[in-house]
């Protein structure tokens, strides 16, 4: 993808991301909306699934070679990471579209031969928008975030972790390790989309996020936002993210990501 | 507190309340105020001081026969909750303001003769307001809170609990008990600030907060809102809120507060 093509994409998916977020807050700011719903669950699948069409429609009329995947049904089977591939997931944070009506995202990762080129991830409700370009920093609407501060050290940091993985018969992750980390943490959140706990590591407001069940469409923005700050993106073995399957995930400053990993992360399979 | 008076009591808070909200917001904005400063911790310090000894000030001069119960020690020593009392968080989410700049607030519960009469809960970066009058509702901004659903189950519930509680070695509450909770709940929320913490179960988009180590500033208002709308608060032992000590807490919907306390929180002491 040469530069003045990825320029056009970037721009295109903007307009886009941002015309699908002012549909769904149309949606979920109508009185009826949800209150017409036998079940608020049934809202935001409609929801989910109408944004993942929208961008299927407006992606294959547009960009006919490249290919989506998603979660909703509306994108193509995908085996490789060949070619131009757009990674949709319409609304990150479904609990939180249910219970909460705000902090849920739109993300969207835009990766050629597999290298991840443009990052968006979009925090509908309030209207914050940030952004990547491989090599060219990541932005939070205009302004572009700081590189991530790499001196502090593990015990002055604020990881999200689910509380989750601290339960000894969750299959992921050794519960002992995950209560030693948090005994040696500053302090723990939890957020409810991981699209915006990549954003808030991206940001700074967040040192790490640190979960075991990720599907491509949860991290694939996210990852890129990250690198493009100077945080590290892997599986929670320290091995690459392959972009295809479900998969463990730590994002972090580089200077505790390995230290998480060899000191407290003991995964079960 | 006639009416007439609990009126005035609530303009003067909310005026003062914004007024403090600014100059935080000033302050924090100013590029130079956290640079200047050799540690992050010191600028918290100093708005915490800064902000109680601002309302210290304005209830002495306008109320003289006011108390103020505080943590910066600008306030009276107070060992009953006779007559007014204004109980005060300059800055509730104190690590969320070193290192995130946001999902703060300030937090201001005034009792008369030992009954919440007033609560404000100010999330300053956002510029957004809870308040509430004992018996005249809780709103969000100009917004009045509608009454809590008090039919959703507990397994559809989201309740915030920190990472803290699940550890064996915390000297508060059995851990097993906060596992099997974990289970049985849709999610866990965990968000840094228990005022915040408090005006989301107000908010509905929270149906629970549960901690261990709150002090009367931390709760004074975020109590009285949280009933506003229906819910209950007491201690984690189900007893009443004392108002002068640490103490445990559990606010939450009605339908799901005993079994909470029943069925989970086995406290160690």
């Amino acid at each position: 993808m040469d530069k003045k093509m990825k320029q056009e994409v970037y721009d295109q998916a903007k307009t886009w991301i941002l015309e699908a977020g002012e549909r769904i807050r149309e949606k979920i700011d109508a009185p009826r909306s949800i209150e017409t719903k036998s079940n608020p669950n049934d809202l935001v699948t409609e929801m989910d699934q109408e944004t993942e069409e929208f961008f299927a429609d407006r992606i294959k009329e547009t960009y006919p070679k490249h290919f989506l995947l998603g979660e909703e049904g509306f994108g193509d089977e995908i085996e490789e990471m060949k070619g131009t591939v757009w990674i949709v997931d319409p609304i990150d944070g479904t609990m939180n579209f249910v219970h909460q009506k705000r902090n849920f995202a739109i993300s969207i990762g835009i990766y050629h031969e597999g290298i991840g080129e443009i990052g968006f991830i979009y925090n509908v409700m309030e209207d914050v928008l940030y952004s990547a370009q491989k090599g060219q920093g990541a932005f939070k609407n205009d302004q572009q975030l700081p590189t991530l501060n790499q001196s502090r050290p593990l015990e002055q940091s604020i990881l999200a972790l689910n509380t989750t993985w601290m339960l000894p018969e969750n299959p992921h992750v050794d519960h002992t390790g995950m209560e030693r980390l948090v005994k040696k943490l500053r302090s723990t959140r939890s957020y409810g989309s991981a699209a915006l706990e990549f954003a808030f590591v991206a940001e700074g407001i967040l040192d790490g996020y640190l979960t075991m069940t990720l599907m491509p469409w949860d991290y694939a923005a996210g990852a890129i936002l990250v690198q493009e700050v100077g945080g590290t993106v892997t599986r929670a073995d320290k091995q690459e993210l392959d972009l295809l399957n479900q998969t463990t995930v730590l994002a972090s400053r580089v200077n505790i990501h390995d230290e998480i990993i060899d000191g407290y992360v003991d995964l079960k399979k």
